[in-house]
């Protein structure tokens, strides 16, 4: 017997184009189809069995039918949407398990044996039983720290890789411009700077963990008309290019795997048909060669405009979609390619991509094998999400005295609908916790009292609704007390017993979750802090005792002005389920309060949008209220009073040819506790471009530690990134004019240099 | 002595075109500048002396300085924010006078003797003193009556010419999109077809007076972001096209002499700015040869992207801008020319265009002598004024009872903020209205009384504020009447003490005028219904006396559900100086309530956008509120019922190449009044178009009065206006497929069939 010689493309020393050409040549018309389907969700993969769990008919069917399977998503995927929980699930042993079985079968009993690709949502940790959980995206956002997040996602993403998964879909696009939508807790603020850096963070953290990251969502989403969930969005050509798209270009250079084409149209084009989006931006301009996978039944909605789900397949594909999810278009595509021949060469660019980031991945290259325990890293990724936690606690307001709380105080009352649940700290896309897992607000307040001191807890009202019978309780509770703490916001919390449409929103005639008044699908109109809780904190600051509020929340409520009501405000975002350890170390002031705003905190769902970065048209407001914000993006305080000098530009002039300079900015602490500053560089167009000037524009940050008594310096390089605006063909350049640099410790406290920029002789 | 031949410029058998040519070869580059200039505001150019007016200085040294005057704006102008009354301003005599002493003055006395345009506003009627005022353009929308306001048009007009004006400026082109903005009562509505129709009608009315239009603004100026005046629009180029454009296509189309190119952005760039707006879309596309006018210091505000304003007006210039307003810039276009030789051919260009308006318009060919004494025409205007109020006050719930009022009711209250004020019924841009004059609702109501029935007036609360100590005297009053009419709402109503910026805004620190609630410049977040006027309703409503609320208001107030509350709701929008006499004689019946709502009533700020023509998403909803608003586009009661079958389609399938049917609606009147009916017809796109699908579109509308028992039909003629769509290359054009043809009395109650639309063999 002489050796058969492997084929072309299973030949490790071959090049990924070499291995691609040579395995898409020997694909037939099924096969090809079958590598851009992801139809089937994960969960119905697998069955629970009296030993363990085995694979469904539903799968080995799909996979005989294309003889292999593009993708599997959410295998390990648990939550009420899902409807898959601790009894029936996947735990962190059985997951990896599966998921190596999974692949063998796929690999064992196709022709070509091409491995299928295990993808897992991965929003704040992954999304499965016994994932741990990090603090939402807002959260991340607030702590200005690209480096944390990267470790974070580098600890995540090697759970997930640890039960098998090769790719994790990441919201990290959508920016909240409109808080009404239940999809504000998923994004990293309201900023394409701030949010471009998180993205670069997040592909790197990934990518070093082994696993690739898809993008979610490509593009826009976050500027849907009315905070409406994924509706039209009214965008000009250059709003999508100066703010929708930056975060998204930064991410496809970092090396994302894939972006995820948007539900969401603009223009008159869902996402998942707009070519110019999907392929002269982002493949032509950007040069991005990994996947663009479909939004969950995006495709199919395309048959509202082609009247038939095959010529709804054939739109996606020409658009440029790659790999669609959960739809009943794509699998059909064989039936397009016989009705549009031509049609075959882009299925075919598609299946080269699909197969390329399985051979990049290393997936034809492994054995499909269980890959651990699935646990491994769990504690990395435990202490990372109460690192981020910890950095994302704001402090909004404070009348410099009742914080940090002493652990001495006689008694503290800890009161509120937010006060003592874990499941309504971890926001939306979160996995079953495991009972009596978890750290509340009042359990971490708990923690840190020495025995002498008493902590009473009242849950006064509930999230929404006008049931006040708790708020008695609530009052006496705080009348006795040194200090009332009350923990309001409000909650993406899934239960299981509310049944979901595919968009996530509560069946009509179920009735949505008690309490729901956040995340996906989950959108309100009137974003103020529900009246119930506003009625609750009155009750509880008449009482004379002083309130600190917390809010844990997933979207930044209306805040009425609330001097002479709270002492302090804080928001803690959704900190996760451990959140209550972070949210009570800030309040006694064994770590600093630290998080700044990602994101602009309304005064009234009537003032929207007011997020920072507007257009400059020099309004002079409302007539009946301030358009301006209760608090500014990048707002945040500490428990020490700091003062920042002026800009110190190195150069009052540059060329466009090398726009190089510093700029320095002087901190001092002058108060007696250590200053966690986040020194926040923008620029701000003053004349010469030939867009109309924003208010101002992020361009850089970096953190400052500065002991009590002590200055520091924080220095920013400014180049031609720092400088670019879009010009008339938005391309990013240096345009000759006059710019102001902004320094300061937020948007709407700082200082500025003028910088002229001249043309070169 | 022979007779010198005259130039062919001033050769009435010349064609235009021919005359501009001659008479641009013979300019001097001062001159061509002093064409496209309208620097002065017409109220400085004369001064009132002890026995008339005289021209004064500045004006002739205006004209000295560019040897003529392109265009004279607001000669006659009268109101507040220019400061002119009655002490100071022309009357109709006097106006006449002066336009022809203006004209003379610039004829006589320049080398060329070209005459000045004189242009002056009629937002609503001429804003001048003894101007005849209309009710405002939102009340004209709820008339859907293109044929009343084209008489209504030229009735305005022929005043405003009888003044010696040769163009009249009117808001047309905005539409209602946000009505947080102030400029709200300046549109037609929130729809693009409806306000082409209107527009039509203006430029046609306004033509039959000799008169020529320039229609505000050019473009999307009513989907500026938050409301915000002048603010940046956030708009993609097909719902530029597809909303926003489409009023100015078609007033282009019918002769429009005129656009106005507006304050705002979109997609970073100022419309005075916008090459492919004002010059590919406007006079390439379209084929427009009448003027483009910069709005009034649009020009200027251009500085801060060029940082100089030489530069600035060269950048009007080059993008289309024939004619400045008020600007600093466009009178030193000759700097911009020595700077940039090549500029000269777009101020010929420009230059050309308004001398082409001025011979068209007859300007060299009439001698410069007061065209009359400027009164004549005035007692038509104010008949159809009440044409106009009496059908646009538009009934939104009744209980079926309280209406129509019978006269022989014993007493009968009359309260609130609005009950009795000329001033408050006008709306903004409107001149000062001599003592006495008018008829409020007040007025209206005691007119139609017998002696026997007793009026009982209380003021109850102001427009805003939270003072009510009006509200016992309101109490008392409506507790010993048969039914209490509440007239509530908002007011622009300027008055003459508060000074204004250039946009119109009170200037900060002297207050806004008391009251002021809308009008240009006058913003509000919160649309509710104010607190103190909601608070006044309820006491009254606690009286147990029927209530029927009277809205006059210039925007679409936020109304809570008033089911219980009010037993009738009725907007007036700002009906005009005697608009109270239509409000009372539909109070009584005299007149049907006939209007239609030409723009959503929303329920809360926190629900907006509204407008009915959203892109249909199959949007679930905000969880805490519907997304729906209080009351829909198109809808309006009357004091009868009325059945609408469904509509009744003579094909069901037509070809793309020949797409016309008919469709007939029978109404039937199962009351026992009268009904004035506005059978409406909406498309809906159900599959095959290149575009997302809007919920639906208005593309038809007619009028049928049908007596009590009767019947009748309404007939529609479909063709490829109606079932038009924009393609990819945003051109309008009949796409296959199938869609909805939908009929009924709103946008909320409709009947649909299905239109199959078939490529030709």
């Amino acid at each position: 017997m002489t050796a058969t010689a492997l084929p072309r493309y299973r030949d490790p020393a071959a090049s990924v184009t070499e291995r691609v050409r040579d395995l898409l040549g020997r694909m037939t018309l099924a096969e090809k189809v079958g590598q851009v389907n992801q139809r089937l969700y994960g969960w119905h993969a697998y069955r629970r069995t009296a030993d363990g769990h085995r694979l469904t008919d539903r799968f080995t069917d799909e996979v005989a039918a294309f003889g292999g399977m593009g993708a599997l998503y959410g295998l390990q995927r648990a939550d009420a949407w899902s409807g898959v929980g601790f009894d029936d699930g996947l735990d962190a042993g059985d997951g990896a398990r599966m998921a190596a079985a999974v692949q063998r079968h796929v690999m064992e009993n196709t022709r070509l044996g091409i491995p299928v690709l295990l993808v897992e949502e991965m929003p704040h940790g992954h999304q499965a039983l016994d994932g741990t959980v990090l603090p939402v995206n807002l959260s991340v956002g607030a702590t200005w720290d690209p480096g944390l997040y990267a470790e974070a996602a580098a600890a995540a993403g090697a759970e997930l890789r640890a039960r098998g998964a090769h790719l994790a879909l990441v919201s990290a696009l959508d920016l909240v411009r409109d808080p009404r939508w239940g999809r504000a807790e998923e994004c990293f603020g309201e900023d394409p700077y701030l949010a471009a850096r998180l993205t670069e963070a997040l592909v790197e953290g990934t990518r070093q963990a082994g696993v690739g990251v898809v993008l979610k969502h490509f593009a826009g989403q976050g500027a849907t008309v009315g905070g409406r969930n994924s509706a039209a969005t009214d965008l000009g050509a250059r709003e999508l290019h100066e703010i929708h798209l930056v975060a998204a270009r930064a991410g496809v250079a970092a090396g994302a795997s894939g972006v995820m084409a948007a539900y969401n149209e603009f223009d008159g084009l869902p996402c998942v048909a707009n070519r110019h989006l999907l392929t002269e931006v982002l493949r032509e301009r950007w040069g991005f060669e990994g996947l663009v996978m479909a939004d969950g039944g995006a495709i199919d909605r395309l048959t509202r405009l082609t009247g038939d789900p095959v010529a709804a397949g054939a739109l996606a594909l020409r658009a440029g979609c790659d790999l669609s999810l959960w739809d009943d278009c794509f699998p059909r595509l064989a039936e397009a390619v016989a009705r549009e021949p031509s049609l075959v060469a882009e299925l075919d660019t598609a299946v080269a991509r699909v197969l390329a980031l399985k051979f990049r991945l290393g997936l034809f290259d492994q054995a499909p094998a269980a890959a651990g325990d699935g646990r491994s890293g769990r504690r990395k990724v435990a202490e990372l999400a109460e690192r981020v936690a910890r950095a994302s606690v704001t402090l909004l307001s404070h009348d410099g005295e009742v914080l940090p709380l002493s652990p001495a105080l006689r008694r503290i009352a800890v009161i509120g609908p937010n006060a003592d649940s874990v499941e309504q700290q971890t926001g939306d896309y979160t996995a079953p916790q495991r009972p009596g897992s978890g750290v509340t607000v009042l359990e971490g307040v708990r923690a840190f009292i020495p025995p002498g001191t008493e902590v009473v807890h009242a849950h006064g009202c509930e999230l929404v609704g006008d049931d006040l019978t708790g708020v008695p309780e609530a009052v006496a509770a705080a009348s006795g007390a040194d200090v009332a703490v009350l923990v309001l916001g409000g909650s993406s919390a899934r239960r299981p017993d509310t049944v979901f449409d595919a968009n996530g929103a509560a069946v009509a005639g179920t009735g949505a979750s008690p309490g729901m008044t956040c995340g996906e699908g989950v959108d309100l109109a009137d974003i103020a802090l529900p009246a119930g809780q506003r009625a609750l904190l009155d009750a509880v600051a008449a009482t004379g005792t002083p309130v600190v509020v917390v809010l844990v929340q997933g979207r930044p409520h209306a805040l009425p002005d609330l001097h002479g009501t709270a002492a302090a405000v804080l928001t803690a975002w959704y900190p996760g389920p451990d959140g209550g350890r972070a949210v009570a170390e800030v309040l006694f002031g064994v770590h600093e309060p630290r998080g700044r705003l990602p994101v602009s905190v309304p005064r009234s769902a009537a003032q929207l949008p007011v997020f920072y970065n507007r257009k400059d048209h020099r309004y002079r407001g409302y007539v009946d209220q301030s358009h301006h914000p209760r608090h500014a993006f990048g707002h945040g305080l500490s428990y020490t009073t700091v003062e920042y000098g002026p800009p110190r530009l190195s150069h009052d002039s540059v060329s466009t040819r090398d726009p190089r300079l510093t700029c320095r900015v002087t901190v001092r602490n002058t108060g007696n506790r250590p200053a966690h500053e986040t020194v926040q560089l923008y620029v701000r167009r003053v004349s010469g471009t030939t867009s109309w000037p924003r208010v101002r524009e992020l361009r850089g940050f970096t953190h400052l530690l500065v002991a009590p008594g002590a200055q520091a310096e924080a220095v920013f390089s400014i180049d031609d990134d720092t400088l670019a605006s879009l010009d008339r063909d938005l391309a990013w350049v240096v345009e000759p004019g006059v710019l102001a640099v902004e320094t300061g410790p937020s948007s709407d406290r700082t200082q500025h240099a003028h910088l002229d920029i001249t043309t070169p002789e």
